[in-house]
């Protein structure tokens, strides 16, 4: 087997050696080599986003759409089509790897920031929660060691918090975490230091933590998702956020949808590179980040929450979930109990009490039982429906009686995953969009600083876009392109686009253009959400009238358009006062369980409740997405106002 | 700061590039590369074993008592003492990292090791202890899943256990290790699968391991030393040894001796990268070649017990130990309860239950408690005395009312590390010595194969060899050279050495000598262990005569010849016959208390009556220790017969 070496340069500045046999894909040994490259299609050849510039050597590359002539002199390939045949050198663009880099702390003095913290703590009051108990910081003073004297630092300790507390020694227990930091804080202090002391359920005491200042106990809050990890850091005595940040989850690297993840989970090593692109590669730094954010060490943060979708938190564990997406769709667990910090990441204190939101079905996770219990759409006697548009999509329908809930493969699309200029709601995105009926061009708005150009469309842009190409009659009902003209551009592929900002618009080398395939996608995508909301109502026998209240959460962003969702036959056509944006739901969810234990009795309460349907097995479905598959829809009159 | 590459050839074909400032040392070069490359002494030029090759470029480094005018011509240098000033590529030999390498599984084949095995396991019945009860092997059958029955793996097991033993789902858990070996085990089986499961205090039980095969729960039984990691699988249900095999402890670039190690803790990172050497590059491999050679999963290690020294102990917890080095002398901790497996290292079950023999002073560890619990010392009424000779030196003395223990910093000379000659007691160690008179030439036995020949010493052949060499007149009782002939070399350094063999009667390029710091370190050795002795009967009020048995232990290896060791007045002068070898009991007394629940009670009962004596506060000990640094002492009548 011969040997190549491939020499990665990242837009970072770190370089990467690759050695693999002639003949393997340069994606693959990027894989291989944790080199971060996008790749939400899995190796398709359809989203075009592993595109990287070969400067040094050869590889056997196709011609494809997604690299014009002029590119492709310059040494531009998409990765996952191109094969080995000897050493080379590659640049991967910061575009390569969006998905995955970018670990941003948010900043405490961004309105908007504050404004979502606010909006999250505001949770444990709309539940009516008080905070959970049981973590009692003590300061202690103990006997200074001497030759006479020479007790190990935690027998001194246990002998003075009995002491001090009247518990016997035998009951009271220091974690390795505490141990840790232990003969540091007490030689900062002359021996005198604040305990984080957990009193367990049979009166024992573990003291989780020690420090020589009186620092609040930290609670971490995390929501993993297919394509972007969000987490909040928390005063668990107060329960302040303190820090907040996100990351994208690299597993993108294996595919956009948890689909790809779950096949390559078995391959060998595969269920350890995913945990590894999860927990090492993203949830550890982002972790340590927000720790030094706030000047604190991660042996502080003594509760954690968790929620994620079935194969994320599968992923997360370590468990093989494979047979999530093999008939009969069967997980290798709903819910887990007991789980400590040292069982699952490092950046935390190893006895840290870990809680995962439960999961009602294989595609219907933590993440979706934490929404409804932020959306109390449990608790009310009207009819809502909460609709969680991320990498997938999922919808909970019903009541204080009875709740049920499904997942739609909607594929990527809302998070730009299969979509040629998708990307995530962040800078450069265009997050709305209008398109002038007689010129054709476009007017937009971009998220980041007011001279920010465009990178990409988020969710939010694509409905308007696809929308307003629909209203305008650029497109039929079907998504072909209908009229012509200098925003409209016909390939030597057959492929047909909208160029919303050409290269010189746009910030980069590459223009924002939505082709065929794209609209075909998000067609697709929508046409998807409303036949599983139409199913689910048929299966409760009702009709969307009696929907009172519609919660749009998720990765589709603030920005979302209703009368544009409505428009393209995404989203019920009932009245738009119904509709309220409710932000990320899932990490909501997963601040008040690890903030207030009578939340996380709710939620497994709830998820006990939650009839889980399998829309693959409901013959109707089929059906009902066909009809979708139209702009609006087969039958208009459901979109007629 | 100018970087300087280090290209490390190293003799098992790997390659590793270090890129480092100009000035640096060769020695800490490789250290933060992780290359490894012995250095007992700690870059103090003294011990010679960090011969490396520079084969491209050149260090700046200076003439010295290790390296000829040949060698040096062509690029022997000591990494230590030598400074980058360029890039250059380095061979390190495989001399040059024989402690740290070379994890070797034993096989039950051999005669030797089956003896040993028998001893340890004959523990059990000499203490009179029972096996350990709590861990239960059960079949389970569960339902197949259906599209109608789409319950979790781990729900669906929960509900047939509890079917099948009467306890109510809500108290058994199954624990994360487990659950990662469920789904597959699963489906292996056609859902019939046995579970190892441990009744909790409580009643409560855990599911630690499923598995397709009626396999037994498996234990593992470690032994840190300074220089040497040993380890033990056992079938937790009979106690049978299943396998066993030791590796070089990792930590040895760092230095031979504990003093080194602690240093090296106080260093940034420094404590992490102990840690990292000992667990993931030496006990996680061990324990790894361990489980393949039975072909069982490291899962299946569902108890766990380790003996170490008190360092030792601190860095393979994790935690700060240097306040053990500086007065009053203080660890983090003796004993420490409640560990689990996810806490200390990859390669065990997560819920593992791990044991620490407790501690009773900052240098008698928990291997000489082990050690005390495998002697049995402590429940004879006639006075015996237990010497572990292994890096450190570690003397019990006492009977069934009272026990002292005490340490002496022997130094490394009992497993080779500051002897430039010096070596584990492996393949090619001399481990027995004689010389003749008239001729000066010795005769020697060499660990091995018949044909092997010799690349160092081990102890037991050094206590040998200086024996003889006082014997023969050869040196004085000062152990300066008195004679000369073919055998002894003055070299330009002012040095006296003794070829034991020339490098052509060798194994490898390097003659085999002891010269005169050689000698002089081993005199201060066995100064210091039988100064200690002294001392502690002396605190006693007792006097040699009272000691019916003492029992040898340690890393110096059956072969030692109590004759010398009594003649050059290492030990004391009983009856032969109250003299036993006993091998490691630091591993018999980890195996005690991995195997019987009623041997940990007792190894934690005979730890809170051992007395410690810390011998640098005892006034005396110094002028012993000065009338012990001669052959065989200063009151020679101490040692007539």
């Amino acid at each position: 087997m011969d040997a190549v070496r491939v020499n990665f340069a990242l837009a970072d500045g770190r370089k990467i050696v690759a050695s693999t046999a002639v003949g393997t894909s340069l994606l693959d040994s990027a894989k291989h080599a944790n080199v971060p490259i996008d790749a939400p299609c899995a190796g398709n050849m359809t989203c075009g986003k592993c595109r990287v510039r070969v400067v040094r050597g050869e590889v056997e590359s196709p011609k494809n759409r997604h690299i014009n002539d002029a590119e492709s002199a310059q040494g531009w390939v998409l990765a996952c089509v191109s094969t080995l045949r000897g050493d080379i050198e590659v640049e991967v663009p910061v575009e390569a790897s969006a998905y995955q880099s970018g670990i941003r702390v948010s900043s405490s003095d961004n309105p908007r920031e504050e404004a979502a913290r606010t909006a999250i703590t505001g949770i444990l009051a709309r539940l009516g929660h008080t905070l959970v108990e049981g973590y009692e910081l003590r300061e202690v003073s103990l006997s200074v060691p001497t030759l006479d004297d020479a007790q190990a630092d935690q027998e001194r300790l246990l002998h003075a918090l009995a002491g001090s507390t009247g518990v016997s020694e035998e009951r009271i227990s220091v974690g390795i975490g505490a141990l840790r930091v232990l003969p540091h804080a007490l030689r900062e202090t002359d021996f005198t230091v604040v305990a984080t002391i957990q009193t367990e359920s049979n009166g024992n005491l573990t003291i989780l933590d020690v420090s020589s200042k009186n620092e609040a106990p930290l609670g971490l809050a995390i929501d993993i998702g297919t394509t972007t990890v969000s987490a909040l850091l928390t005063d668990l005595s107060t329960g302040q956020i303190l820090a907040s940040g996100s990351a994208g989850n690299g597993q993108i690297r294996f595919g956009a949808d948890v689909i790809n993840r779950l096949i390559e989970s078995t391959r060998a090593g595969g269920l350890e590179r995913l945990r590894e692109a999860i927990v090492t590669e993203c949830l550890q730094p982002l972790v340590r980040s927000l720790v030094e954010s706030i000047n604190r060490r991660a042996s502080s943060i003594v509760r954690v929450a968790v929620a994620g979708n079935t194969t994320m938190i599968h992923l997360f564990t370590g468990v093989y979930g494979n047979h999530l997406r093999l008939e009969p769709y069967v997980p290798a667990f709903f819910s887990l109990e007991g789980l400590r910090g040292s069982e699952l990441m490092a950046e935390v204190n190893p006895d840290a009490r870990v809680l995962l939101a439960p999961a009602v079905g294989s595609y219907v996770g933590g993440d979706i039982t934490a929404g409804v219990l932020a959306s109390m759409i449990g608790r009310s006697d009207s009819f809502s429906m909460l609709i969680d548009l991320g990498t997938n999509g999922e919808i909970v329908f019903g009541n204080s009686d009875f709740l049920m809930a499904c997942a739609c493969s909607a594929g990527p699309a809302f998070e730009g995953g299969d979509i040629s200029c998708g990307m995530r709601a962040t800078d450069g995105a265009i997050e709305a969009l209008e398109i002038d009926d007689a010129t054709m061009n476009p007017c937009y708005k971009v998220i980041g600083e007011p001279d920010q150009k465009p990178r990409g469309v988020c969710g939010s842009g694509l409905i308007d876009a696809i929308g307003e190409l629909y209203r305008t009659g650029i497109i039929d009902a079907r998504g072909r392109f209908q009229r012509e003209g200098d925003r409209i551009r016909k390939d030597e592929w057959g492929s047909t686009s909208y160029i919303i900002a050409t290269a010189e618009e746009a910030d980069g080398a590459k223009e924002v253009a939505l082709n065929d395939a794209d609209i075909e996608n998000f067609i697709r995508a929508k046409g998807s959400v409303f036949s599983a909301i139409r199913t689910i109502l048929a299966i409760a026998d009702m009709d969307m009238s009696v929907i009172e209240h519609i919660y749009i959460a998720g990765g589709i962003g603030s920005a979302i358009d209703i009368e544009h969702a409505v428009g393209v036959g995404m989203l019920p056509n009932i009245p738009r006062e119904g509709y309220s944006y409710i932000g990320n739901t899932s990490l909501a969810g997963s601040y008040a369980i690890l903030s207030a234990s009578e939340a996380y009795d709710e939620l497994c309460a709830l998820a006990n409740n939650i009839t889980y349907v399998e829309l693959s097995s409901m013959p109707s479905y089929m059906d009902e997405f066909v009809a979708a598959c139209f702009l609006p829809h087969t039958d208009a009159s459901l979109f007629s106002r």
